[in-house]
């Protein structure tokens, strides 16, 4: 018995699929054939529509289906503070806090070498470009506190000392509900650089 | 910024699949939409396909393309071995293994009396009926060494008393490649009563 030609190009779709494996992405597939055909209909429809309808913002990079996102496109939000991502999703984690109504721009990275992404392939010019037209006054950088991530921050930060804008970094310190226990002593060393007064 | 539709939607439709949380599901629409456009194509083609060219076969309960699946229609196979196993996935294990050249009974399922699962809801009585049509000599029960599988397992054995068939179970011990220190002392004991002479 051969596998079937249909369950296995399936379970190379879903093995395309980013932390998906081998082993996964059979169970995945053979857990289709059990599925209700009205689930699966949705599923290859929505799997359609999201190449069809959703395209990048041209002006910041978030996922729109409109013209422009819904962020650049609210004149309620306040324009003038833009938050720095390296990817469209990372917006998603700052508008569930519900604290933040400014703006976004989406680098569509991080600076690599290591990996051959330098500055050109980031959307920086374009960032540039729009501190100038759009008068943003704060750039909060919110790349990952990591390796790669402060490095773009700290490129950015003086790419941008001769701009007249303020360029903040988001804190470091211990996660909300964490543990001392478990906190590694790189966050600890940024929690006691970072205390504040009582 | 509310979250697009056309993402929402795609997150639901992942987050349906087995072992897929809200995150995940989360995570595998953003990644949709950095995906090739013909990758995410063939994803939603192959979808479709295995809802409309998949079905069971209906003499075993095996997943096929044809009339009946590729073990039922080969006349090369031994049709007088049979493993019962719970689900149809199971099969790819024992082909796998390239040393079983028998037939498949699907149960669709194992007892269990706690989700209202009875044997009236398992293809038993088909099962019973193929053993006299095809001349069914050996039935390997293969249902999964858990509480569930191993009364299913029980369950069978009893039914089949009356019938002249010859009822074999698995055996139990410890996997190849294991380590007696991460071995659990049920399997450890299984193996000691099952030990052989060398």
């Amino acid at each position: 018995m051969k596998e079937l030609s249909t369950i296995i190009a399936l379970t190379d779709s879903f093995s395309k699929l980013p932390g998906i494996g081998v082993k996964s992405a059979e169970r995945l597939a053979y857990s289709i054939l059990e599925m209700k055909e009205e689930d699966v209909k949705e599923f290859s429809l929505a799997l359609q529509n999201a190449k069809n309808l959703v395209h990048k913002c041209p002006n910041c990079g978030l996922y729109a289906e409109g013209p422009l996102c819904d962020v650049c496109s609210d004149p309620s939000r306040d324009h003038s503070v833009c938050v720095v991502i390296s990817y469209p999703k990372d917006a998603l984690a700052f508008e569930k806090t519900n604290a933040f109504h400014g703006i976004y721009h989406v680098l569509g990275g991080v600076l690599a070498p290591s990996k051959g992404i330098g500055a050109e392939d980031l959307d920086i010019d374009h960032l540039m470009q729009r501190i100038d037209d759009e008068g943003i006054q704060e750039l909060i950088i919110a790349t990952n506190p990591t390796l790669e991530g402060e490095t773009t921050a700290l490129f950015l930060a003086r790419l941008l000392e001769g701009k007249d804008v303020k360029v903040t970094r988001l804190a470091y310190g211990l996660p909300m509900g964490a543990s001392l226990d478990y906190a590694d002593s790189m966050t600890l060393q940024k929690a006691l650089e970072g205390r504040k007064k009582l």
